[in-house]
């Protein structure tokens, strides 16, 4: 059986570790970071660029008008934004290509649409979400609710603009996706086992 | 162990299957039409009245002004629809008080927001959803695909009106859900069973 699974997620909402329980369950590969370590063995970009842009959507400068003139200039942190973007999509495209396979994020849903994936969305609510953000600190790491309630809604705020920039669909919204489940207060380890049958038997079925 | 579950859906996704099922895996009873007997039970109100505005947001009609003074008139149509609304609130409650249910409709997820029912909303591709109505048509039934999407889409409007009125919330966003499924093409007895089993397990660990 080749399984094609994306996993959109909410930040703190567990959905990586979701992602990884069901690719153990499953059998099958998992990918997040893995696609961004790619990405720089084909481009001459750092990691720090590439994780910064991987999930990001670009911005242009506006062009200059000079009375009837334009003043042409290239705009190179834009080009090298959506090479970083065009590059993680051949390569989601060429493991999907390849073999079964659970991507964590990027808009793999929308890249992947011709694989015909099954589109997961993970989400929780905020005080689940700042509970699995504290109990992932490392120790001596100081952060008050405040700051972590702000770091999830900024980096959300982020992954939604950068989805909708490229797919041109909403996020978190159920046109695009299979499954949307709730993870405040779950055990994620019997979660991915229940998600993992459920994925199993509609496989088997089509 | 006490099951308290919501059903919300989109016409012609299944919803109502995959409640009844979800009901027989887990020997609870199911609760749809049934409530509408019991609120024609307590009132004065005909059935066919009941039915049809059991689902269906309320509109007022608007107060008139002459001059300085108002036209004082009691808005029958709109105190009647209230209190179909009310009545069956107050059955939703009974029920959830008594024993575990499974309640399809009827904004049940906000009315019964004290026993914090886990919260199903089901939908599907409008292809998926066409065929299913086509399916269900009874012998001689004669109906376009235009004229079922057109009646699909209405429902779905009222439906959403009616919610939205009286919940306050959107319709069909994941804020109000544990659990949104996708059943275009799915098999519904099959997935009832997967969702069972998620269910059991969520609450065996709360």
């Amino acid at each position: 059986m080749n399984y094609i699974i994306t996993i959109g997620r909410e930040f703190g909402s567990g959905g990586r570790e979701l992602g990884k329980r069901l690719a153990d369950e499953l059998h099958i590969p998992y990918y997040d970071k893995e696609i961004l370590e790619e990405v720089k063995k084909r481009s001459p970009y750092g990691m720090t660029y590439i994780e910064e842009v991987s999930e990001k959507r670009p911005y242009s400068i506006p062009t200059l008008h000079f009375g009837n003139s334009f003043l042409y200039y290239k705009d190179v942190a834009l080009e090298q934004n959506i090479d970083v973007h065009s590059l993680q999509n051949d390569i989601l495209k060429e493991i999907a290509t390849k073999s079964s396979c659970i991507i964590i994020g990027r808009g793999a849903d929308y890249t992947l649409r011709e694989f015909k994936p099954f589109n997961i969305f993970v989400y929780a609510d905020m005080d689940s979400k700042v509970n699995r953000c504290k109990s992932r600190l490392k120790e001596g790491e100081n952060i008050t609710d405040k700051e972590l309630i702000k770091n999830i809604k900024m980096t959300d705020k982020k992954r939604k603009s950068f989805y909708e920039f490229y797919t041109g669909k909403k996020w978190g919204d159920k046109s695009s996706y299979d499954l949307m489940i709730n993870t405040s207060n779950a055990n994620i380890k019997q979660m991915a086992k229940n998600i993992a049958d459920l994925i199993r038997d509609i496989y088997k079925d089509n």
